[in-house]
């Protein structure tokens, strides 16, 4: 079965939309924060810690499984939910941005990419078939197209051809894609060109996908109002009835912003990454446990946060795992990064219903003053 | 409170023996394996999957917690137990061990010991005296006075004046000590020598303690023969109403050798360290899940087995999270490796209360072929 979007309620201020998807993994809400599990696995963390944290859709890699274990030994696992024993959906990034961001040099041809391994240098070879091919064997429940990420700085030139070029590359991804138990997303590129997105998204939507990513957005290099311009150039050209993903977004600010323009979906790494730094996010924004401030403080990292380790442990604690480089740290971290941006979203949720997502928007912003 | 062993059953055929030892934090049966909590953490695991291991006492360190974050602001927190949020007992070693394996260079008085940190190089001096002031302060339930741990290759010359010392480093501990509701451990030493033991045995019980363990088998050096003798040579004068500890001791094979001459506690870094690197305990010895031909086994560890890992995943899967440096691998791992060594303890006690150690371990050794 194929995904189903219902968008349940829009916002009557903004463009903010509430709904849910269909999945043959459950239903999961909308707007929704998904981890990002790179490697078949969300950083230290088990399936079970996940529910907990109430995740719904996760995010993994082709590129990463690709080259390990391989798509082949996935298939014969089951597919990647059995591997992993996650039982709710999941989604697979192309590998188009791990290709442009880990792998140099390469060489980008009409047929495909050229370039080398990051784990052994070896030569590779990734086409816009091969990609939808290998998450056809992985079997997520969504598979996004191949496509290119140019950075920030590309000239309109060169975004051009290549939004050209990546609109060629999801129609071969499309055609070639063959699990009807998989849906299949394209991919909004243009920078922050009003006509390049406008472009892209007219022309991804005629080809008919079950739902949108805009991507090119998280390179290194983007500003924030370049991040906002390419949705708001985006989103008017897509369908309201299918999902829209805002790809490898996770900072709370833009969350905020994505939401008010009508982004449904969000995946980074970020929550998990900080937290393997000692940082955490807090409704008074991030803050670092390896601050001395935090060396005697016997509360939680939040009071008000239901997560395992705000009922748990302490900062104090926390702080003492973290300087001593103890994996515990990272990981009671990263139940309480996940649990935070997910918890954001069931309130965001909330307040869409009630058509508050602005006031809610206010009294968060207000809050969370710092590192925004 | 102070702790109190109740010898429950003496098998018929060896000097094994099951019992149990009150605490301030519940009644844990023996013999027993203790998981190593070295920095206030069994490495990546959680109080909770510890419990779901049915862990008893586990262990933590004098030195390291000295060190960082320091013993009074652990007494801040409300002692070790709530520092770390671990409900059942805990045992601290007294820091004599690590100063002689970890901090070097290191010059040994009648007084301490000084020595320099292994973190920043600062000069540092333990005394018999400090090392239980400090645990006073952590509030173990059970604490351990401070040895010398001279290596196996020490001359007997060295070895007689070091464990005259260590008799009275013994005593002036015990006249220091000052927690009501922390029991005290003397530690026999004496290395191969029959004499020495015997000799260290009988002074230091004269001195009354709360148990005892037997040290200086798991330095570098010694052989399992030397280990055993150790036992054989201590345990005749060792009180039956105390219970006997040997430290750092943890390979299935010794934990058996030494059950059978009457040991009741065991201590060991092993099971989570090889977990760290992709080994696994099971019933036909240890396996290294990076082997190739884990690659497509999608089969549990062990299929008997009982914890979360087993349960959850297989092989291949914790194969592919080894060799991608996922930090859930070494976490799956020292899981499984925690519970098999408490689920052979818990057996290990069913067959000493029914008279059948000596067929329990050579059913166990007959199929735990590798790497005894």
């Amino acid at each position: 079965m194929k995904i189903k979007y219902n968008l349940l309620h829009k916002d009557l201020e903004t463009k903010a939309r509430y709904g849910n998807i269909e999945t043959n993994h459950g239903v999961v809400e909308t707007p929704m924060f998904m981890p990002v599990g790179t490697r078949a696995t969300v950083k230290m963390l088990t399936p079970e810690e996940l529910y907990e944290c109430n995740s719904g859709i996760i995010l993994s890699n082709t590129y990463h499984l690709w080259l390990r274990p391989g798509e082949d030994l996935i298939a014969k696992a089951g597919g990647l939910h059995k591997f992993m024993n996650y039982k709710r959906p999941i989604l697979t990034d192309s590998g188009g941005f791990q290709v442009f961001s880990l792998a140099k040099p390469k060489d980008i041809t009409e047929e495909g990419v050229h370039f080398k391994s990051h784990i052994d240098g070896s030569n590779l070879f990734l086409t816009p078939e091969k990609s939808i091919q290998i998450q056809n064997k992985l079997d997520s429940d969504i598979a996004m197209s191949f496509d290119e990420c140019p950075p920030a700085s590309a000239s309109y030139e060169y975004m051009k051809n290549s939004v050209e070029r990546t609109i060629r590359w999801a129609k071969r991804g499309k055609e070639s894609h063959n699990n009807l138990n998989q849906s299949l997303f394209g991919i909004i590129q243009g920078g922050a060109y009003e006509d390049l997105r406008k472009y892209s998204a007219i022309e991804t939507v005629k080809l008919g996908f079950d739902g949108y990513g805009i991507g090119g957005v998280a390179n290194d290099g983007e500003s924030k109002e370049d991040m906002y311009k390419a949705i708001d150039y985006s989103i008017p050209f897509l369908p309201e009835d299918k999902p829209r993903y805002l790809m490898g977004v996770g900072e709370p600010i833009d969350l905020l912003e994505g939401i008010e323009r009508g982004v449904d979906m969000f995946d980074c790494v970020l929550s998990t990454r900080i937290a393997r730094h000692g940082n955490a996010f807090t409704m008074e924004g991030k803050i670092n446990l390896k601050n001395s401030k935090y060396k005697e403080d016997f509360t939680p990292i939040e009071n008000s946060c239901d997560c395992y380790t705000c009922k748990n442990h302490t900062k104090a604690y926390i702080r003492h795992l973290v300087n001593s480089d103890e994996a515990l740290g990272g990981r009671l971290l990263s139940i309480h990064n996940t649990r935070f941006l997910i918890k954001m979203m069931e309130e965001i949720r909330e307040a869409i219903k009630k058509d508050k997502f602005l006031e809610y928007k206010k009294v968060f912003l207000e809050k969370y003053k710092n590192n925004i």
